[in-house]
């Protein structure tokens, strides 16, 4: 039995007291557990609040699991034949006390069998025609097992393989991703769930390359996803979010005839938005993005979702034209991954 | 009963079918339904793949609920007095369809007991901090019921009141939400669950204030977070993702001297940073952030965590100084709400 979640030091987590209570055993303070959080404080320059001392509360006979990545500590108790887990809420606590802790003692007493899962994710395609081409695959296969997700603009095929061992249940993921990749070509992206941002970051890292960004719509998006991957200082060298046209001019050197003739959500503007960040920036690359993410703004000409996505290199410019559906936030997401997409694809 | 998800176009969206099965009741193709979805992709200007029209199967005695957020319809059935509500899985769509069609449908067969949540959010105050004051006052009352939620680094405070009239529960919850504030004061900075990002909006709004935004760890993320807001073209007028130090000189202006005196995580520069970027984009505000997200790039005098942000108008520049737990994402997150809450404090 796994918990998540009540290990807090606040009155209503009641994990640990609920737990001992149908336990039928003793909760106590554990004077090295409140050492640990105690020090855990100082090295933040903190003094511990008096109600964390809450979280050293131990049930009698649990072994404590360590949390680098917090205040509360997991227990781990066996009770009559049965394990029992109670891990911390966050995913960044809970994640890897669960792998260092709690899997390889449930390995210990599991079976044979087993489970091994891989994630590909496909962009530029809906999800319709990405199911269309590939079931006639996946439905011939038992095992292993598909389930298809769509979310945001992204598909994310999910391959789950039994086997008696981990190399059998790989060996089964291998042919049918192979057969899934024929079919599906570039569109996907990830054959290990990898994000977008990652693999655009490790497509510019191995070629050496540099990029810059220019966004309108995307209001900084594009920016924060390529930054949000460790290391990406190495490629990624300036951003500049220009909300208004001035700034477009300023900043980013846009004509303002262009502005003038075809409007700041045009090709040419895009173009030029691509071009001036890559000049100011000195990079390889520069990626533009301008549209219109609504609710407001729109136009009978120059709807909400109107998109236009640029990228300049030295060799050549070149721009798409994009109709995206959903609400801002939506249209603002699927616009910064067919930026990131295109220069992906660029990259192959 | 209410399910959500699996009314997709894909093979393995199955609720239509298991619901009419567990039911008994026949499933049809529906004509109208089937047109309504034929629309939508035409709209965007493309042609309905053939599998959608599996989005078009009814069950028999089924009310049919519209979904202008996508091209699954839902389904609403009495069945031997149990209503059952068939709704997609993407929250933007199946939200509004259960307030439209699902809520007001159970209303007319509930009783007069009326349920309202209010959640106010707190910036600047640790868990623990925020328990230990307020828990001699929700500790007081069993109506509201109230739960405490830590979550990135906000504090989220959810009331829970129940009445026999909706008004009977918000004045429960006016009352004690006024004593949660006259106990934590500016620290709570929404009273009605908004996010930091439009709190923000809304002051610079109302003040007529305009702001640039110069981001060095966070990335890209103060903009795309202030941006989010529709309408914020009324204030954000710029931002500049400046990560190497070049682009800190090229384009915000910080002096090379200050990063080769102080490095580019220094307070120094954080406030220059903002000095010019309020100066480049020329509005009322400049916020700049500079910090180690990690993993990499810390070292003993600096390590991953240290951040500084600035806030420059014209008559002051000031900074702080943060030391962020967390891993790069957290500390990405941690500094740009921190630096959004030194603006909102200033516009108070």
């Amino acid at each position: 039995m796994i918990t998540t979640g009540g290990l807090g030091p606040t009155e209503d987590d009641i994990t640990r007291k609920v737990a001992a209570r149908a336990l039928g055993r003793r909760l106590f303070l554990d004077e090295s557990v409140l050492e640990e959080i105690r020090k855990r404080f100082l090295s933040f320059g903190l003094t511990m609040p008096e109600r964390n001392s809450r979280q050293a509360m131990v049930i009698d006979g649990a072994k404590v699991l360590d949390n680098p990545n917090g205040t509360a500590p997991g227990l781990f108790i066996e009770h009559d034949g049965t394990a029992i887990a109670l891990l911390p809420g966050p995913p960044r606590e809970m994640r890897p006390m669960f792998e260092n802790h709690v899997q390889p003692r449930l390995e210990s007493k599991a079976g044979h069998l087993r489970v091994v899962r891989r994630v590909l994710r496909v962009a530029g395609m809906g999800e319709s025609a990405v199911d269309e081409r590939i079931a006639p695959i996946y439905t011939r296969y038992s095992n292993p097992q598909t389930t298809i997700l769509f979310n945001r603009s992204e598909i994310e095929i999910q391959l789950t393989a039994r086997g008696r061992t981990e190399a059998e249940a790989e060996t089964l993921l291998d042919k049918v991703s192979a057969e899934l990749e024929s079919e599906l070509g570039h569109s996907i992206f990830a054959f290990r769930g990898e994000q977008m941002e990652e693999i655009v970051g490790l497509r510019l890292s191995v070629g050496r390359y540099t990029i810059a960004v220019a966004e309108s719509c995307t209001g900084g998006l594009i920016a924060e996803r390529l930054t949000d991957v460790a290391g990406s200082s190495r490629y990624f060298i300036e951003g500049v979010v220009a909300y208004s046209n001035e700034s477009k001019t300023r900043t980013i050197g846009v004509e303002p005839v262009l502005l003038l003739e075809h409007g700041a959500v045009s090709a040419p503007v895009a173009e030029a938005m691509a071009e001036g960040i890559r000049k100011r920036a000195r990079t390889d690359f520069g990626l533009a993005v301008t549209g219109i993410a609504g609710p407001g703004g729109g136009s009978e000409e120059k709807p909400v979702g109107l998109v236009y996505i640029a990228l300049a290199s030295e060799v050549q410019t070149e721009h798409r034209k994009l109709m995206l559906p959903g609400d801002r936030q939506l249209i603002r997401w699927r616009a910064s991954q067919a930026a990131l997409d295109l220069l992906r694809r660029r990259l192959i």
